[in-house]
Formats: structure tokens, sequence, C-alpha cells
């Protein structure tokens, strides 16, 4: 496999002091990915110019491709231009495409550039500026198409950086990497409700070994579920046959049930999907996950054709007055309960004349727990196109974040069942 | 300064191809940071055991705590434990403790443990199993007082980590680093509507100079404003005196306006702090935004002291059924307008009779934009006790998941207004 290497280098002591997330590194992963690169590390450095001078060096020597984020913004802590200045030994001077550049960003914004400002228009003497069109800093790149080497530094703002990958990064790889392959295709299986020991120990030992005769096996735990990934090297057409092969095997195994998806697709996205082809509607009431669940709905674009709307209701008043639950469920069995839930549920097909409705009553945490109900307990309920409803209990682990995610997900779950069965 | 530093590699294949997001760096850095520890370096890594032993080994050489995360697990891409016994020279071997961890990790979730399921039992000879509150793994350490140097390996799991660094890694730190020292202390300025060059630039061009004289200053554009931190040797006590001397200097400057709070602490905090503070009740009405102002103020504990719940108005029908926005708004202005925004906030008010109300409606795109109202549109209304209302006109640029957290955080930024002239 005669794959070029990249090596990928995020600045800033921000993220060495856990100030920021990096949010860079998975997009650019996944980019790499998608453009034949084998992406070998990833170094996340402070703004030490010595440290970071190294760092840029040693990468330079030992990957084909070498990728910078961050630290080319305004502000005295940005030293990654001068860092690059010592590496490819060229002195800080002003270049003209830069200049341009700059006053073209700063116009975009309605705003005038001027040297006073910022250092925009200066890059060290043998590199070269990158247009970057969601902002004001351009990039820098080192063209050594001699070597067949690469390097090319963005500023860290996320979307700036998506802009800069989507245009100008491109045309540097068409440049110096012209001949480079990408036909690495993955195969994704989707499951839910079995953990990862269960599957690989006990209900299919040979699995792995098997899936490993295709390519690359691994697997991954997600929120409730395992998610198996295969990499081989094909076409998108091998990647169909294959597809096709293993959808046809595992759904006759014990995996049968619990694979819902042989592609690497979202849970949300899976229903949403799935709903506009049955046309039918979904609308929710929910507590405890307040919002989260309407909130990754909402996420896939185009659900406004599926999703009517989300009844947040946090007190207990907003569950009366808007869901018409009962004062007396409420005060019997308690907020948290199935027939609260299954009133709610009721409650939201109903003010939302929607065809499926799911509701969610529990406790995140940390306080509201007791001994028969601890944090963690959530109430779901679903009502389908018959009118029917029903509400099932559970119990999860965790602190208020992974709790509120973790029932989103058994809801988006339960609502995708009742989808296939709708 | 003699501060201990410390280096983190994260491993993991599913990192390197964009698969997963790392989740646990920024807590390492947070956890390091407050445990008055360095983080020089970060290294994301795949699970190749030669590349994964040169990157332990070069860390172990060069920091006095190295951590690793990831590979520990049952499936056979998890190389650390293999890796491990030979960048430390000990053979696998069954440790008894680490035998009795498996047994009690499996007890606590109901199922038995036997050498069959994995081999959890099996680590290098010279190292040491640690205790893992929530997960099943065991982690490693190698402890060698003697050298003043810690080397600990945890799962990848972000919740199993952090129960593995409020406990049993706190306990490791203490043994081998008991003179260690913390007296970092951060004092935090987070401003709202100016950029970070009208900052430095033309507001207030000394401010950086000024700042540097009490420690490290770094400035960081956030989703809408830009945060301001200054890290300084001192005491909780040092940090409340600077915090005010700051506080009295800036108010009355061309910042005081756009400094919202001299402190660490999240927007969706502050609403929730601020609104409690004055007895303030809470409700929404979210279109655009798809439920995700009510999950950011549900992710604050204790919101439902202060927040009644979101009407989730996608589809119109839920506008005019629910939150009783009229036919004729709709028709004669659209969705879109601060009109129909207007007469949202009134209905979240009145239906969930809350004091104060937030509403959004606007554009996420990709779809859904015209000439007039392009993808990036957001009408906000704001209701207050007094039973006044008021709407307002942004514009936004960015991808759908970018505009729905920029919204938010407008809307937020409203709010947090709306309590504080309430």
């Amino acid at each position: 496999m005669s794959q070029y290497t990249a090596k990928l280098i995020v600045i800033g002591d921000e993220l060495l002091t856990g100030k920021i997330k990096d949010a860079n590194t998975i997009e650019i992963a996944r980019w790499l990915e998608s453009q034949g690169f084998n992406l070998k590390q990833v170094l996340l450095s402070g703004d030490n110019p010595k440290e970071l001078k190294d760092a840029i060096s040693d990468a330079w020597n030992s990957a084909d491709l070498v990728l910078t984020t961050g630290g080319l913004g305004p502000t005295p802590d940005d030293v990654t231009k001068a860092t690059l200045g010592q590496v490819f030994q060229g002195e800080l001077g002003e270049n003209l495409i830069a200049r341009e550049m700059a006053i073209n960003n700063y116009a975009r914004i309605g705003q005038e550039w001027s040297p006073q400002k910022n250092s925009y228009h200066l890059i060290p003497e043998g590199m070269e500026p990158i247009e970057n069109p969601q902002g004001l800093a351009p990039g820098l790149s080192k063209v050594a198409t001699d070597q067949g080497k690469l390097f090319m530094a963005a500023p860290g703002v996320p979307r700036e950086l998506k802009a800069m990958m989507a245009g100008p990064f491109l045309s540097l790889l068409d440049k110096v990497f012209p001949q480079r392959e990408n036909d690495n295709q993955v195969l994704t299986l989707r499951s839910f409700g079995v953990p990862e020991e269960k599957i690989f120990f006990e209900l299919m030992p040979n699995l792995w070994e098997e899936l490993s005769k295709e390519g690359k096996v691994s697997s991954l735990p997600q929120i409730l579920g395992v998610d198996i990934h295969i990499t081989f090297k094909g076409t998108k057409k091998d990647l169909a046959a294959k597809k096709e092969k293993w959808q046809q095997q595992l759904s006759a195994s014990p995996m049968g049930n619990h694979i819902w998806a042989y592609e690497a697709i979202a849970l949300e996205e899976y229903v949403v999907r799935e709903a506009a082809k049955k046309k039918l509607t979904i609308s929710l009431a929910e507590s405890c996950t307040g919002g989260l669940v309407a909130h990754r709905l909402t996420n896939v674009s185009g659900s406004s054709s599926v999703f009517k709307g989300s009844i947040v209701a946090y007190a207990n008043e907003v569950k009366t007055q808007i869901l018409a639950v009962k004062e007396d469920t409420l005060i019997k069995y308690g907020a948290v309960s199935i027939e609260t839930a299954r009133e709610m549920a009721l409650g939201a097909q109903s003010v939302t004349q929607s065809d499926l409705a799911i509701s969610l009553s529990g406790i995140a945490g940390p306080g509201g727990g007791s001994p028969e109900k601890p944090v963690g307990t959530v109430c779901i309920g679903e009502c389908f196109p018959s009118g029917e409803a029903e509400a099932k209990l559970y119990k999860f682990r965790g602190d208020r974040d992974y709790l509120k995610l973790r029932f989103s997900e058994m809801a988006l779950h339960r609502l995708r069942e009742g989808i296939l069965r709708s």
C-alpha cells in the first residue's frame, strides 16, 4: 500500500490547559481519509516557539503532508507564522498576494484593512498565502513539488478551516499529489442492545475472524450499542456488494435483530429518513431531556418534513396545561412514571396532530432521585398512528449530561422501532 | 517555576480516521491543570504497536507523568497492554488484584467474570492494576517512586476515565508527587458584541500590555464574543482581589458594556443563576433552534427552579395551535418575521405563565433562504414580566449546526439582558 502519509499539529496553549476543546482534528481526519491520506499522528502543542519548531520540523521530515491549525491570529500569543519562518528559513516580509487577501477579507465584512490592524500581509519568504474564504487571516503553504511534499497552515477557527479544506487546500493537494489514490471503503454495521463482549464472545465468537477476511476490523462502543467497521481497498460498487452480502448473512444470525443499519448513518438521520419514506409525522413531549431529542432531530436538514414539534414540559403545569396530563396521574404516580409518560405521549400526538409521538420523563440528576426511582430512571412513552400508547421504564448510569444523551438515544431507538412497525 | 511536566497519549485508530471525536483530552488537560502539572504535549496515536511503543517510550523519557487512554478493551485491536509489556519489559501474566477487580466490576453489573470472557486478569510484570469504578477493564500503572515518575493507562470511555481521575489516579499522584504545588489561578473576562481586533486595537490598545503585568494573557474568540484569560501564580484570595480590581477598572472603560462576566461561567449557567436570584421564571418558543436553547438551559443542574418549558414549534400549525400565533400574521409576514417572533414569545409566556419568554424563528439552512431573508436570518422575540414584548432581526453566517448554535447564543444573551433589567 503506497498511501501518502500525513501529520497534523494542532496549536494552542488553550488546548493543553483545557480551556477549549479540539474541534478540528475530527474534521481534518475525515477529510484526509477521504483524500486518500494515511494520518499517522496528531500532535497538540502549545504556543511555544521552540517546541513548535521541533514538532513542525519532525513532521516535515517524516510525512508527505503536514498540516497545522491555530496561531495565525493577530494577538501576541499567535506564534505560528514566526515559527514557520524559522523552520523553512525565510524572513518575514510583505507578500502582495497576502496583502490583497487581507483587503478582500475585510471588505467582505464591510471593513477596511490596513497594516495598522495586523500583520496579515507579512509571510515568511519561500512560503505562499492560502485564501481563507470564511475568515480574515490568510493561511500559509510551502509547496515542495520536487520533494513531493506539502505544508499547509490554517487558522484554528473550525468554520474557517472547513471552508479552506473545501477549496484552497484541495487545489494544493491536486498540485502536489495529483496521483493520489483513494480507494478506502468502510462498511459500517451499527448495532443496538448488546455489549461488545456479548457480540464477539457469546453471540458470534467467529465474527471478528470472518470479518477480518474482508479487511481491517474495528469495534467501537456507542452511547447505546456498538459500531463495527470493516475497512478495505475497493470501489463503491465493492462496498455495495459487501454490504448486501453481510446484510443477508447477518440478518439471519443472532445479531440480526441487533443491527439496525448496515451503513454509517446517524440515528437521528435514520429516523428522519425512514419517517419521510413512510410519510409519518413525529412529535415529542420532553421533560428530563429538556429539548435534546428535538435538537437532535432538527440537526438533520430536511427534518421539517416529518418533525412537527416538541413540548418541553419541564414544569408540571406545562404537562397538565399543554399536554393534558391529568393532575390525578401526577399526584398518584408522580411525574416520573409510565402512567405520566403515556399521557404525555398522547398529549403531544393530540396537540400537534402527529402520527407518532414519543415522550420522556425521568431523573437526569444530580438531585431528584429516590430509592425506588434513582437518578438515571426514565419513563419513555410512545403513541402510534392507531392511537394506541405504551410506556416503559428504563434505568441508566451516568452524570447529568450523559444521562440526557442516553435517554435521548433510547427515545430515538424507540422512535426508530415505532416507525418500522407503523 | 519547578512544575512537574506531563504528556498524554490518546490511543485509537478511530481517532486518526475521524470515526470518533477525542472527548478525553479536554477533561485530562483540565484535571492536570488543577493538579499543578504542566501538560507539554498530547499525541493522538493509532493502535499500531510499533509506533505506540516509540511514543510511550519517548514520553516516559521526557516527562514526569505519562498518561494513556484507550486500547484496554477486549477486542483484538486493543494493543495497549501488550505494548506496555514491551516498553516496561514485563511479560504478561496473571495478577491477583486485577483478577479481583474484574470479578468485582462484573458483579457490579450483575454478571460473572471468567477468564473466557477476556484477559483483564493479565498485566505486564512490574506494573500494577488501577481500579475502574465505572467500567469493566482495570487500568494499569507503573510507579517509579525512585525516579519520581508515574505512568497511568486508562480506558478510552470518557465516563470511566472521569471516575478514575476522581479517585484512583489521585491516590497515585499523591503517592509519587506528594510535594506538587498548584497555585495557578485564572482570571477570566467574558465579553460579547465586539471582535478580538476591535478590543485590542481600537477600544483598548493598551489592554493586552496592562493585563500582561498580572500574568500570562490569552484571548479566545467564542461563539459570539471573546474570552480573555489571565493566568498567574497566587491564591484564591489573590484571584478574588484581582477580579475586583479589574471589574472596577474595566466597568468604567469602553469594554464595560461588553464584559458580562468576570469569571469562567457558561452563559446558560449565568442565565439560570441570575434568574434564580431574581426569582424569575423563563419559557421559550423555539422554531429554527429546534430545542437547543432549552437543551442548553436544562444542562444546568437546578434549572428546574427557573425554567418552565419550551414549545418547539417547528410546524406552523404548532405555532398557531399552542402559541396562538395568528394565521394572518403568518400569511402577511411569514414565519420568519419579527411579528411572528413577537407573537411566539407572547404565546410562550401566556401558555406557561412564565415571567420572561424568548422566541426564535429563523432559517438555519441549507434550504429555505430567500434574497431578503437569506440562510442565517433569525428573528428573536422577548416578552417581559410587564407583558411588554419586542422582537429583533439578526443575520449570521455559518452552516446549519453553527447557525443553530449562534442563534441559541444570541437568544441566551437576550435572555441575560432581559433578566438584568427585569
